[in-house]
């Protein structure tokens, strides 16, 4: 794509609501744009980043067995009535149509997804089974926040696993825990700062499971064990004041943003919507369920607080919106054919490669180079041309390097498998 | 995938509320189920013919320069009082937040993407430029009907064009119009029975064009030219009573789904948000405009009720859910065995294989595979391994034929190059 003719540009402007360096630098280097507090259009850049974050996603699902389903966000009353989170779930936008008929916005989908799964499964022989959708939902929050960090509307990716035991249910459980973990490091995220954080259960079991990326940003405050490299919310501190694996009591406070949680439901829904199973002597049992959350949007909101430096964005290699930031430096014509001629190469071998072939000064390209923050720039002058070079810098390194022309295809596949 | 795993499974039950084959063949055979009037989730074989859909609508909307973005569902009362539809577009879902705001859920985008092209383009050497979207849009209609070609949620493809100039727009208005006639055969749709249709143009041009299939369940009455394959919708024939191309007035009355819209919008938008551009000469000029859409949804249910017969569904190649239906059949445990290694084999190869295995009789699994409607069906048993064969039978054809379980890949590969 030549940054000539891409739809969104970088803006020196920064957004008056710009709370974080997520909202800020996304903004200003031109992935997202706010429509509403909360609510944002992803711009081309944006939206291929999201897609790639998708994509890791998809893959990890389905690499736990999960099936990808797309459930639709305008849900009826009559599926919350049935659970009591019409007149309880706060967070619920609620709107009328025609025949005065009520409708919510999918806020989470066990409503939904739950008498779905009764029309498909009703043998012990069913089981155990998950489906999985990457889909917007709706929260009426009271204070939109940091970006797209706590939005209105937001990207989410949904797991829900049905089972005939509890013990299968934990099974599950602990196979989920470990892909997340694989998951966020795949996703660009130091295992280092991804913690698995003990939360609350809820009323149905002991304990829920928060993946907590630290950062100063964080809305959560989560106590981290050094030893086990796990995590206590603050919320159930008072339950649990020790690590839970090895009963350290030297907890350290720090900050975290939340980027995925998983639950089991127990039969919270499956009682609700009375959805049972026949067991293997025929009996009817309750269905035991568990829920899998990543919030696909957040995802890529906290990888830009963890990952900026003062110049702008430093995508990880496996989200970022292209491989390669092709700049042309200076008004010599002979430049000009040269980077629009490796544009061409790098295109045609199949690397997706952002051209910056305005006609304007080294420093306004260089400074949106480093603001938009694509893994590799490549620099063609007329100083790299006298050695058939391009200049290849990495956004997280300090040091440039001339790599001959004819080389440079090579190194980029390198650098990327 | 293994049929036995899908989670959704075909049924006997006909929808109480099948008004038209998409509805009743798309329920039946798994791919949607109903959650509200007009509103379905998208069960994996269904998802998957979506997907494929949209992913032909994507390669031809970048092959006419536009640019891929994702605009929100939620959008503020503001946008749409500024161009006067707050009160005056009865399809509207409005709603409210916290903090007494007032939303509308998106019926259609351009009171979004108006005013965002504007923080992105200022001079006439931005222009022209196009942006698109794939997108849940909400519609409060008064009766939902026929499945998912009528629905209060639905999945639309939806492009916008901006130019400085009415003749540029014309011209770039005349090149979606062929690459939407080039889409629409890619889809599956036989040219012979797609008409480009003049349409009303409302209140700033003559016309607008729609493109309708032809169907009985078609909600669309139109008037088509044998001669130049062009219709008329009845909105406008007092207005146009002739073919507008070669002045036949024999024209003859069908019904037809509209698949497709064009529109050329002029400065109705461009003035509400007072959107212009900087001409050569240093004046400020109105923005002009196009919008071009595509029920990708509906795309999804006039395909099935174009491609149907008695037994079930007839996908085109080009969005099948898989490319081969494989069914073991008999009790045999060679017969599983082989069955089993054919389908490692295919799909080691990268051909995307339903296999159903299930301990169930012939009948079951043949009603069942023609009602899913792959367009490749495999069948082993004991009578076809004594060749070392598979019965290969093409959904869309009577006779079947035995092949070699050895030239099975590369068959599969030459029906679908």
């Amino acid at each position: 794509m030549k940054y000539s003719r891409l739809f969104s540009k970088t803006s020196k402007t920064v957004p008056h609501d710009a709370d974080s360096a997520n909202a800020r630098l996304l903004a200003q280097a031109g992935f997202i744009h706010q429509e509403i507090a909360g609510v944002y259009t992803f711009l081309p850049l944006g939206l291929k980043v999201l897609r790639n974050i998708e994509q890791i996603i998809r893959e990890a699902m389905e690499a736990v067995g999960g099936q990808e389903i797309l459930m639709p966000a305008m849900t009826p009353k009559s599926v919350w009535k049935q659970t009591d989170r019409w007149d309880h779930f706060d967070a619920l936008f609620r709107f009328e149509g025609m025949g005065d008929k009520e409708y919510a916005l999918g806020a989470t989908h066990e409503e939904i997804v739950t008498p779905l799964a009764k029309e498909y499964a009703f043998s012990y022989k069913d089981f155990p089974f998950a489906v999985f959708q990457i889909q917007n939902k709706f929260r009426n929050e009271p204070r939109a926040k940091s970006g797209i960090l706590r939005g209105r509307e937001f990207a989410m990716k949904d797991l829900y696993s049905f089972h005939t035991s509890e013990k299968d249910l934990d099974k599950y459980y602990e196979e989920v825990k470990k892909a997340y973990l694989k998951l966020f490091e795949r996703l660009g995220f130091d295992p280092q700062i991804t913690y698995t954080t003990y939360a609350s259960g809820g009323t149905f079991s002991q304990f829920s499971h928060e993946f907590q990326v630290l950062s100063e940003v964080g809305e959560d405050t989560i106590y981290t064990c050094a030893k086990c490299k796990l995590a206590v919310n603050k919320e159930i501190i008072d339950k649990q004041n020790s690590c839970p694996e090895c009963g350290n009591s030297d907890l350290k406070e720090k900050k975290g943003i939340e980027v995925g949680n998983i639950f089991k439901l127990g039969t919270k829904f499956s009682d609700a919507f009375n959805f049972k199973y026949t067991d293997e002597d025929g009996k009817q049992k309750p269905v035991i369920m568990g829920c899998y959350g990543v919030g696909s949007s957040r995802v890529m909101g906290s990888i830009v607080e963890v990952f900026n430096d003062e110049k702008g964005i430093i995508w990880p290699k496996s989200v970022a919106p292209y491989q390669v930031h092709l700049v042309s430096l200076g008004k010599d014509g002979v430049v000009f054919k040269a980077a629009d001629k490796l544009y061409e190469k790098l295109s045609k071998a199949g690397i997706d490669t952002l051209y910056d072939n305005r006609d304007l000064g080294a420093g306004v390209k260089l400074a949106d180079a480093d603001l938009i923050g694509i893994p590799v720039r490549l620099v063609v002058s007329s100083r790299t041309l006298e050695s058939d070079s391009a200049e290849w810098k990495e956004r997280d390194k300090k040091e440039a390097e001339n790599v001959k022309l004819t080389e440079i295809e090579k190194k980029i596949k390198v650098y990327y498998s």
